[in-house]
């Protein structure tokens, strides 16, 4: 009776007074870099193009000082959702959705993430779950497009709660606890919900649910959450009890927003219980100067609004509001506080895995990027296949020539400037090695200075008895090269330097890429890789047109095998200082995409070649192709008439560099049959059968020479 | 008789005296580098690859100090061969030889060349000519191969001599002129030598004969040297006749060079007038300390070799030693001395030039280099367009864009380094002018950070009171551009933001080149130039594949008359990021082949366009080429199997940018008609009756975003 009494005397108090609105005060998301670090990791790993919700977790706590804002901290563990987030953390489950484009994230409906959002949480209200874990009733989502090539972060978190019609009043003004219970009271509450706290914390199932709780006022007992659906209306009468929740709030009149979602509870399944009203204790849990107190925590006597379990979800509110106060998205600049090289190694590797998500998900990005790739001839080729080599993460590009940076390379040779020219010009490798780190400085890049050794071309200024000595080191540093690269590309200006790297790169089963130039025409080759039987192809219908990998031609192949092209071929390699600007960048990005196309072949160097046709809808009209598209033997293309044709030729069987008795003489003698051909080119005639490779020069004594030959 | 006495005894005492060979200092060339200068010009502008012999002239003195070289002087006014050298000097003809290669200069017949060098000084022996002017016999030939990239020559001067089978001897010792005259005699001498080589000087014919006289040595009196032609066996017996000539030579006992064929030509036709025998006064000419003085002459009785004028050409010699003191050719480097920039220059010219000299004579170099190009956007292929046009020549190159560097950017947009990406990025025009630069400083290069206005994309971050002005301001920067220039390069990332541009240009008939990307394919168009009456095509058989250059399509037409290649149009401009790494450079070379191909077509941009089509030889199946071969209206190119094919389409009368409405509107209503285009995107639709450019974007109120667009 009494306590009926009480109650009627409170219900006329707060009848005459003015009842205010609870005002809560919103949660501040509070991002970590290493979460925004870690969200990139896996959006290139993991998420790649997927927008599906990921499920995240924050936490918050109730110790904050005075005055901060209310965090919820997402950092890099956020992915972790069933870890621990430590004894004094309060854990939230959310969502982490990721969009692609800036569009995206502008067009996001966030009207109806909202909804849904709210409409998890009425759904968890109705199933009632939160009496045993009221830590469902704290969620939060975040939605963000991340610009992983600029480490910016366009953001909105959202911290989703359940409003009823009406506001949740409150009657009187908030009170601080030390004003409503007596010392020897607040020590047997801490003493109780420590007890109780660390009883729910000793089991995983429990542990988040010490969020909230109740209290007994008479004994400040700590129960869970969960007592109050045990309490009849009779066993109510002898308690009063009284919601308890660690509040992140710091600020002397505002409980934390995570006091909504439970007055919502309550409002809905205990408001006949609780009479409508609940006495809430906003606790603050603190130490400072290493003494724990929770002086400053708030009682507030809460009004609650009846909820019809059966309606409908209630409005949702909780979009975050940015710097300015206002509600729209943040937005984060991370790009100066990283350390640029992963920044540049980040963006790098996600345009190519852009590539990969968003049109070919097959691609295979590593097995181009871990290619080790020689580059014989640093000119105008040389550089432009460096740069497209780059481009598709390329990081290992040795480059080989002998030649310095002279006046009228930079405006064709891509790696170079006016200032490599200078005093005599740089040394082109060196230079080209350097640029390239230029661009991108995890690239290994490396420059070295060598004269291919070539038949019919002694090395110059070497005397008869310093030749042989001369010409093996030169051949065994070139081989050490091609030994140690995957693939080789010919891109000198001389048909004699292709000679040696060609017999090598076959003999090793190098994938070989031989590009030569004319006027306004190119020639892009690979060269057989690998070594079967050779079939016959008579009496196959069709078999002229394709050719297995290990039967494809080489570069001196072809002379002899295709004589209508000889003018063709007689035009390249005398004329490269001389062609059209275009010539070089076609000539060398095709020899690049024809190698990434052909690493994405299952047979790799080997995949068979044909003749490719264009077709009506642009896609090659042939059977062998990789996911990236044809693969032939050569490319020949013109820019007269802008078109490429796509011949294919098998190899030889007298060719002076890829055919059996040259290999299997090197097999045999080694590098001896190496430098014999080179001193004496007449001796891999008599082997091969075929004419000179190069052409005599007159003996005319003339010293100074040697050191100045033109090269471009 | 006392005179035959005389002879007699002279001829005993000579016999009994030991007879040495007369030792002559052989000429030395001396190149100014003036001369190289200039050769480099010359052949540049003027010879190019001619290798025909041209005639320059040369200079020696007589008042060298002693043991300096015996210079043959060659400069910058070498090819002035009929001016004077001044009264000092003595003029020699001689011949230029430019070979183009350095093994042409190692394989070029030396041998040959002296032979026909000594052939026409025998053929003026033969003819007496040199009689009436001594300097006939002197001659220099000058045998070169100028590395014009490197600013370094190799070359060999050859100073034919023509030499009896025995050779010249000489009596006793070279002895001092003061030793053989008194004072008196040469103080008389040297008065009537300045008389008759005044009255020489005086006529422009006998200039060059001063170099060698006649001495009586009776009366001191000095007769030209044709004189001895009028003397019989009788008068000859009254004088006492003595050779004399302009000695370069510095050594105390050798006379110089030039004596030879002196010797030689006395020898073939006054052996016998002369007894065998002729006494030679080397005249040194010196001035030192204001003071004349011959005081180094010297005197040689010289014992001449019959010479039958009806034999063979003697042998020849003369070729000069080099440094070594072997007889070889001689290297020159300039490169050090030379202005850099201007080496750079030349050398950038002569890769242009022989392009022209070698291989397409009347292709127009300057009509290219001339061109002032606007490229609009500067990324990948904004950087490869521009590379490419400077190593074209061109010099005049604008970069319009308003995005920074980012890091995702240095390993595709190759004007880029890693550095520009730092702090946020540099502002990418500024970046790529000042790279132009660095590969070449003399590029007139300029960046123009400005946004494209383009419909439904109303400039960020302005509200709708400043909209106007601020699109009218970008509007009329642009529209400057577009006049200021002649090429227009359509090379952004939005299909936007190509509208105005594409409107522009067509407006000022400029050459409008566009180029567009997908993953694997591209798109480079010409837009159309000109105005003329629309003809019809119908009826007229394979009209429909040859459309002038005034009525070809824009960017803009394309869609609509091309519904079949709408896909292809579709993923163009979407994905501009995510494109196979040869795509923009494959686009951006072929786009600037077509602009230079185009140039040289006398209609320019008003060429007709044809679908091209390969034919078997390579050339392009059509008639409307340029003197470099197809101008196609489109490339669509695919690397998916290495194809182009050019498709051709017409304007279409509804087109939102090209079509006379617009066109009309633009004319009549100016700027105004474009702010209310791009402002309200809905008036072009009305006009066209075309759908909408652009997409809506919703209106959620999203602040920060503007700034922070994602840009490639
Ligand atoms: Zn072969
Ligand atoms: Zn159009």
């Amino acid at each position: 009776m009494a306590n009926n009494m009480d109650d009627e005397d409170k219900k006329k108090k707060t009848d005459t007074q003015e009842l205010k609105n609870v005002k809560f005060l919103p949660f501040s998301s509070c991002m970590d870099p290493g979460f925004w670090n870690k969200l990139c990791q896996q959006k290139l790993n993991e998420y790649r193009l997927s927008e599906d919700a990921i499920p995240i977790k924050g936490y918050y706590c109730n110790y904050l000082a005075e005055n901060l804002p209310s965090f919820l901290n997402i950092d890099h563990s956020a992915w972790d959702i069933d870890d621990d987030v430590g004894t004094k953390h309060y854990k939230v489950l959310g969502s982490l959705k990721i969009l692609n484009t800036i569009e995206d994230f502008k067009n996001f409906n966030y009207t109806k993430h909202l909804e849904d959002e709210g409409r998890m949480i009425w759904s968890e209200v109705m199933t009632k779950g939160p009496f045993k874990d009221p830590s469902l009733l704290n969620r939060f989502s975040l939605v963000t497009f991340p610009n992983l090539k600029k480490f910016t972060f366009h953001y909105w978190c959202l911290f989703p709660s359940l409003c009823p019609n009406k506001k949740f009043t409150i009657e009187g003004h908030p009170v601080n606890v030390n004003d409503c219970f007596s010392l020897d009271k607040m020590q047997k509450f801490v003493e109780n919900y420590d007890k109780f706290k660390n009883e729910l914390l000793q089991h995983q199932q429990s542990k988040n649910s010490c969020c909230a709780f109740l209290i007994d006022e008479n004994d400040m007992n700590v129960h869970p959450f969960s007592y109050i659906q045990s309490l009849n209306e009779e066993e109510k009468k002898d308690h009063k009890i009284m919601l308890g929740f660690a509040d992140p709030s710091t600020a002397n009149s505002k409980p934390g927003w995570s006091l909504r979602n439970l007055l919502v509870l309550l409002s809905t399944h205990c408001y006949d219980l609780l009479n409508g009203k609940v006495r809430v204790l906003c606790l603050r849990d603190r130490t400072s100067n290493g003494v724990r107190h929770i002086s400053h925590s708030i009682v507030l006597n809460v009004c609650l609004v009846r909820i019809d379990p059966q309606s409908d979800c209630p409005n949702v509110i909780g979009w975050e509001r940015n710097s300015k106060e206002q509600l729209g998205p943040r937005f984060l600049d991370l790009s100066s506080g990283m350390d640029p090289y992963n920044l540049s190694e980040s963006a790098v590797d996600l345009n190519l895995k852009l590539m990969k998500w968003r049109l070919v998900p097959d691609l295979d990005l590593e097995v181009i990027s871990n290619s080790r790739c020689l580059l014989l001839g640093s000119g105008t080729l040389g550089c432009n296949v460096a740069r497209c080599l780059l481009g598709w993460g390329v990081r290992n590009i040795t480059f080989v020539d002998n030649a310095r940076v002279s006046y009228s390379n930079p405006v064709r040779q891509s790696l170079f400037n006016f200032s490599d020219c200078l005093d005599g010009g740089k040394p082109k490798v060196a230079c080209a090695a350097a640029s390239i780190k230029q661009i991108f400085p995890l690239a290994n890049a490396v420059g070295i200075n060598l004269f291919i050794p070539m038949p019919g071309h002694p090395i110059p200024g070497i005397n008869i008895s310093q030749l042989h000595d001369s010409t093996c080191q030169d051949i065994t540093h070139l081989i050490e090269l091609i030994r140690a690269h995957d693939v080789i590309f010919l891109l000198m200006d001389t048909r004699e330097s292709r000679w040696l790297p060609t017999l090598l790169g076959r003999s090793m089963e190098k994938i070989v890429l031989n590009v030569a130039l004319g006027f306004d025409s190119y020639l892009i080759m690979r060269h057989g890789v690998g070594f079967s039987e050779v079939t016959k192809s008579d009496g196959v219908e069709g078999a002229w047109k394709v050719v297995p990998g290990s039967q494809l031609g080489c570069y001196f192949c072809n002379d002899i095998f295709s004589p209508g092209n000889s003018h063709l071929d007689r035009s390249l390699d005398q004329q490269c200082t001389v062609t059209r600007l275009g010539v070089p960048y076609v000539a060398a990005s095709l020899a690049v995409e024809l190698l990434v196309s052909l690493l994405n072949h299952p047979l790799k160097g080997q995949a068979s070649a044909e003749i490719v046709n264009e077709s009506v809808d642009g896609l090659p009209d042939s059977k062998e192709v990789s996911i990236l598209g044809a693969i032939p033997h050569q490319i020949r293309g013109f820019l007269s008439n802008f078109c490429n044709i796509m011949p294919v030729c098998r190899s030889f069987n007298m060719c002076t560099a890829c055919s059996q008795p040259v290999l299997e003489a090197y097999k045999r003698d080694g590098i001896e049959f190496l430098v014999k051909s080179i001193n004496e080119p007449s001796s891999l005639e008599e082997l091969t059968g075929l004419t000179k490779l190069h052409t005599d020069t007159k003996d005319i004594k003339i010293e100074e020479l040697s050191d100045n030959e033109v090269s471009d």
